[in-house]
């Protein structure tokens, strides 16, 4: 970072909109502002007017007026960065937010880099770096869990107790060290019982949070459901018919995409990734249809799989076709909805299947009887889902880690951990158990940036968008 | 529109950023505000704080964190739409946006139709018609001129005047009228001479400005330009090069579109709209090449004719190109400007083309040697382009018309004009020169808004954006 520079950058989403907001941050953010900016009541500078007050008037470029605007200003320390921040609202032409940033940066201020505004709040102390994290993620959210994770994180979350248990650690590391100090005399300054007990602690912390890290990253790409059966038997139709009910209720979003291949569809907050193995090459042995590997692949990384069958079809057929999938090894951890689909061609008098009339089924696996084509059983096969996804997730209040970064610091944390603590049992010389404290410290002051080097700012910030 | 009711939106344009604004406007906007934000300083509700301020806060959707947000206050009169105005600004997570939005309007809040903002701030005058019809132009503007027109006109612009004269027609057909209460009396209250000369001094600006529409229009819209010439003679070439050109100075502003058919391009702040005639059928021969019926469509519209032809070919034939084209009577008005393309093709002992080389060029007609693959003499072509353009632009100050309504109730109010005008000549009775005045207050009412019905209103806000 440019120490002094003051920064400025487009804050809101890119493109035309009735008004778009440029963001200053930095010493000279006022003095910056009052260049470009006459107030329409003709009064002070603002750099002369409180902070957290609003401004109406007008920004020329020289003599040409270029907008009428209204100016927010921010003083040091209260303020999103810390610094001096002025936002400009402007009217959302593309043609006026570049011409605007334009004359901030022609007079004095430098386009800002991605996320470079949340990396000033973390160097000035406005938030650690897990809250500077959650920011993007927040930006990012999508659907209504992820939010939620996203939002408890920047609230502090799970950064607050490992400060915390951090900052007990240090204690002892530096009376373990003092120790080293009078190495000749065999003194004990640090009572090993209160120091195992700490270790035990962090561990048991460690261990809860890196065990929700499976379930946070598939909440934060989208649970990964697969849908298997043979062509034609109506998996494009579930699928459409699942993202019509979505498009109702996010019509008013732009932006919703539609891959191909997956659809990330909704339901009840929750983003599920449906993968379609139809593009694959099929034919109608269940066994071959699996048997292909690109199948196997979405198979190994999905958390659910739904096998759609014919409820015209014979049970004895069906059993076939789930005992050909069962017979992978991959399936053995995974749960199948057999979804017996088509039940609006079923004649009045045929017998409806149960359960118990597919013995392969497991305790774990379900069934369900739907029509994609007139939308019933639909809603039951989404209450479903989100009974599979909830029963294991964490509770409302518990921390959930979404992040790969702070998931191999924990690990790497609990892993040193789990080496101290042997240490101490086999009792370890103190030098030796201090090293490997010492690395307990070190990825935990990473999760937190307590400890941090431009290398790792680096890779934060570069994936935030400008602006922020 | 709803009277009384709050309105809301989201303000900053579609999709995701760093961060979006959510305007409220109306009677409730700060109680509703008040309903799910909880302002960090534990302070007073919203509606009991000033006017012009800026609050930090959470948004709480029952007991679930939504966002951690900025609420700007205004109240009436002194806010955009003269209402009590809040806007949200949030993280710009779409998710978020949209929950923001919701919880709004579950609070009492409605959707705000497009335009609506500006809408209000025209009924409750804070501006007049023109210059609310301004800020939609403000928000679309993509070049330089075209901008400053509309911030012109929404500076007051044509409008201030068409009232100060439209005003005094009114207490003169007041005159009148009351002439014709006396009219067994034969007196006459209205001075004559006075009012010709106010009607002659409407008519030379409505003359004016309905003059500037076709410039206007072309600023709006982009200058037209055609280029015609052989297949492969590098029309696509020189596209290119002045959209890559154009593609380095904009490259930040996201959604530039280019269109196959036709491409604008932005040369000192003006926007030119080429065509390229390559989709259509060609032939060597330049007359065939001008004859196809959709060809002289666009050269019809055309302002500037580019004629592309090989620097490398023989004076002759290019004389007969250039003789084919102007056998058209739809290019007599217009200038061509002839490209002699592929100069870096020429032998360099070859005796450089001048002008006098084609006497077929009028003196209005152009010629530029360029090269467009090596980016030779585009800089020059640049230069004429907008030469010619500027050329018949009016000056600095000068007011422009742009809007297609503006210039049929401009060229209405001329008609009304001079058939008052000839009235009073040819002596009319005071009631039907009443009827052509009250035409013409009617007409140039419509356009500042004096008069004006729903369906003007809808038909002008309905391609507004939503939340401007």
């Amino acid at each position: 970072m440019e120490q002094g520079s003051t920064i400025a950058a487009i804050s809101t989403p890119p493109g035309q909109g009735a008004i778009a907001v440029i963001r200053l941050s930095g010493e000279k953010a006022l003095e910056i502002c009052d260049k470009i900016f006459r107030p329409a009541d003709n009064g002070p500078l603002l750099a002369n007017r409180p902070a957290n007050t609003i401004h109406f008037g007008r920004i020329y470029e020289k003599k040409a007026l270029i907008d009428e605007v209204l100016v927010s200003i921010f003083r040091t320390p209260h303020s999103y960065t810390g610094e001096d921040v002025a936002e400009i609202s402007c009217h959302g032409s593309v043609y006026i937010q570049h011409k605007i940033l334009k004359l901030l940066l022609d007079n004095g201020a430098v386009l800002a880099r991605p996320g470079e505004f949340t990396q000033r709040a973390f160097l000035n102390g406005k938030m650690d770096l897990t809250q500077a994290e959650a920011v993007a993620d927040i930006v990012a959210s999508e659907s209504a869990a992820f939010h939620r994770v996203a939002i408890q994180q920047m609230r502090g979350g799970f950064s607050e107790e490992i400060k915390k248990l951090r900052g007990r650690l240090l204690d002892f590391i530096s009376l373990v060290e003092l120790e080293l100090d009078f190495s000749e005399e065999d003194v004990q300054f640090a009572d090993r019982s209160e120091l195992k007990s700490l270790l035990d602690a962090i561990s048991r912390m460690l261990e809860a949070l890196t065990g929700s890290f499976a379930f946070g990253n598939a909440l934060k790409k989208g649970i990964p459901v697969v849908i298997a059966g043979k062509p034609n038997v109506g998996k494009s139709t579930l699928l459409n018919a699942l993202l019509k009910d979505e498009r109702a209720l996010v019509s008013e979003i732009p932006g919703t995409t539609r891959d191909s291949i997956e659809d990330v569809i909704h339901i009840d907050g929750i983003s599920f990734r449906f993968t379609d193995t139809a593009g694959l090459r099929e034919t109608s042995d269940a066994v071959e249809v699996m048997g292909i590997k690109r199948t196997m692949e979405k198979i190994r990384q999905a958390k659910i799989i739904l096998l759609m069958v014919e409820a015209t079809d014979t049970a004895g057929h069906i059993n076939h076709l789930i005992e050909g999938l069962l017979v992978r090894p991959e399936i053995a951890e995974k749960s199948i909805i057999l979804l017996l689909n088509k039940t609006d061609l079923l004649p009045g008098d045929r017998r409806l299947f149960e359960k118990r009339d597919f013995p392969p089924l497991r305790g774990k696996d379900h069934m369900i009887r739907i029509s994609a084509k007139t939308n019933t059983g639909l809603d039951k096969l989404g209450s479903l889902l989100i009974s599979m996804v909830t029963r294991e997730s964490p509770g409302e209040g518990d921390v959930v880690i979404t992040n790969l970064r702070h998931y191999e610091a924990l690990r790497n944390a609990h892993e040193a951990v789990i080496r101290a603590s042997r240490g101490l049992e086999n009792q370890l010389p103190g030098d030796l158990l201090a090293m490997d404290i010492r690395e307990v410290l070190h990825y935990l002051g990473e999760i937190t940036g307590e400890i941090t080097t431009d290398e790792i700012l680096g890779n934060i910030f570069k994936n935030f968008c400008i602006g922020k």
